[in-house]
């Protein structure tokens, strides 16, 4: 089997924002999918994984974009395996213009294999005889010409937003997904920003799970030395506790051009 | 050309809530991409329109269904126009499993064109010399089982919850997304009410658009004599104003079952 997954899709007119360009959080829900289906033809399906008691989780995601689809373009990702080591493997991704060809951007991601019942990480060299290394394209083979994950968030003096937690956020597990961080995060700034400024380069690091009810805080400023980086960091409160500092969930950096 | 046009899609992973079953949003993007598919295919596409000046504008939508589609499941759209007055066309679909026939349920919406320049409604009937006419399946010939549109929201004594607009919720036209004042009035509801009840109906009203920025309060009660359904107003409120009653924007009524 094909190394490599092609996925397709049309950029949706509900799927565009105000400058008639694709949503960086349906972008990666897209990713996502086009991952899920690699996966799954592959036999490493999170629903069958599932009937074996593991799953896949998300850990890092980088996406760096020379040009955001526009509103009916057609769209090709392709998403291959970079690397498989014991506790995470690395995806990438090549996002084209399925006309033209003209590649708008990469993605990096990593993921972790883990356990449902006891939430510890599997050995992704050893679960099923090792057979994710077949599909392991390196470098060399298929480069991704993007930096990897590079996310130092250390904040000084953020700026604080509370985002309650509500129903539309919450993914099957009843979980935040993965997605609407992304949204709560580019929902931080005002419309001058994108009407001046587009997402060059999002990082994004989940470093633990929120749930229905919880509420974020995302912390947030510009970092040192370089106003067009913005630091996010997303802490969660259990309920409506007033705790001035919780747990992170998701630490962020966004570039902009 | 056939009257009835059929869309298809999948469920996807990140398109279910917390019980498996499609969010209700995601299933009006897919009812507005098959209208959308429908009007181009026969030369009444926004994108055939705008060249003319005209665009669609929903006035109401209602979906009334036996079952929301879960996870993976095929679904398959069928639109057509049931309807054409002067000033408003009513479009029918009937929303059924792809692989096995099962009915999940059907959707009403109502439909006006209007000037994009004046914003003056156009006439159905003389535009194009009624070529949309010849589209039309009467109730007769293909029948859509549920009730019209029906929303009588008088609110007598209702909770409020102030909404701000972000980035994520403004459509290519600068309007909030007609689908995420859908996801407002579902996030008004606490996890348990998702858990005990789904939601049997949705009739949503279009009143007035709002804009980025602008502050929604979104008013709601339950109707009186039936506490399964809910009556809800989302009025608007430009800009950081204090102004206690704006202009009523939605609205819409839910029915749990």
């Amino acid at each position: 089997m094909d190394k490599i997954e092609r996925y397709s899709f049309v950029v949706e007119p509900f799927h565009v924002d105000f400058t008639g360009r694709l949503f960086m959080g349906v972008l990666g829900n897209h990713l996502l999918n086009a991952a899920g289906s690699h996966s799954h033809s592959r036999g490493w399906g999170i629903d069958q994984l599932n009937e074996a008691h593991y799953t896949w989780v998300l850990s890092r995601l980088s996406i760096e974009l020379a040009e955001m689809p526009a509103q009916y373009e057609r769209v090709e990702v392709e998403t291959w395996v970079e690397s498989v080591m014991k506790l995470f493997t690395e995806r990438n991704f090549l996002i084209r213009n399925a006309d033209d060809g003209r590649i708008y951007g990469y993605a990096r991601s990593i993921w972790a294999m883990i356990d449902v019942a006891t939430r510890q990480p599997a050995n992704l060299l050893t679960l099923k005889d090792g057979d994710i290394l077949k599909y392991v394209l390196t470098a060399d083979e298929k480069p991704c010409p993007i930096d990897k994950f590079n996310a130092r968030v250390r904040l000084a003096e953020p700026h604080a937003v509370e985002v309650p937690t509500h129903y539309s956020d919450v993914d099957i597990n009843g979980h935040i997904n993965s997605i609407k961080y992304i949204e709560h995060i580019l929902d931080l700034f005002p419309r001058q920003q994108f009407e001046q400024h587009r997402v060059q380069r999002l990082d994004i690091a989940y470093k633990a799970e929120s749930y229905y009810g919880d509420t974020l805080t995302l912390y947030h400023e510009a970092a040192a030395g370089n106003p067009a980086e913005q630091l996010v960091e997303i802490r969660k409160h259990v309920g409506s506790s007033d705790k001035p500092v919780g747990e992170t969930v998701v630490q962020a950096t966004i570039v902009w051009e």
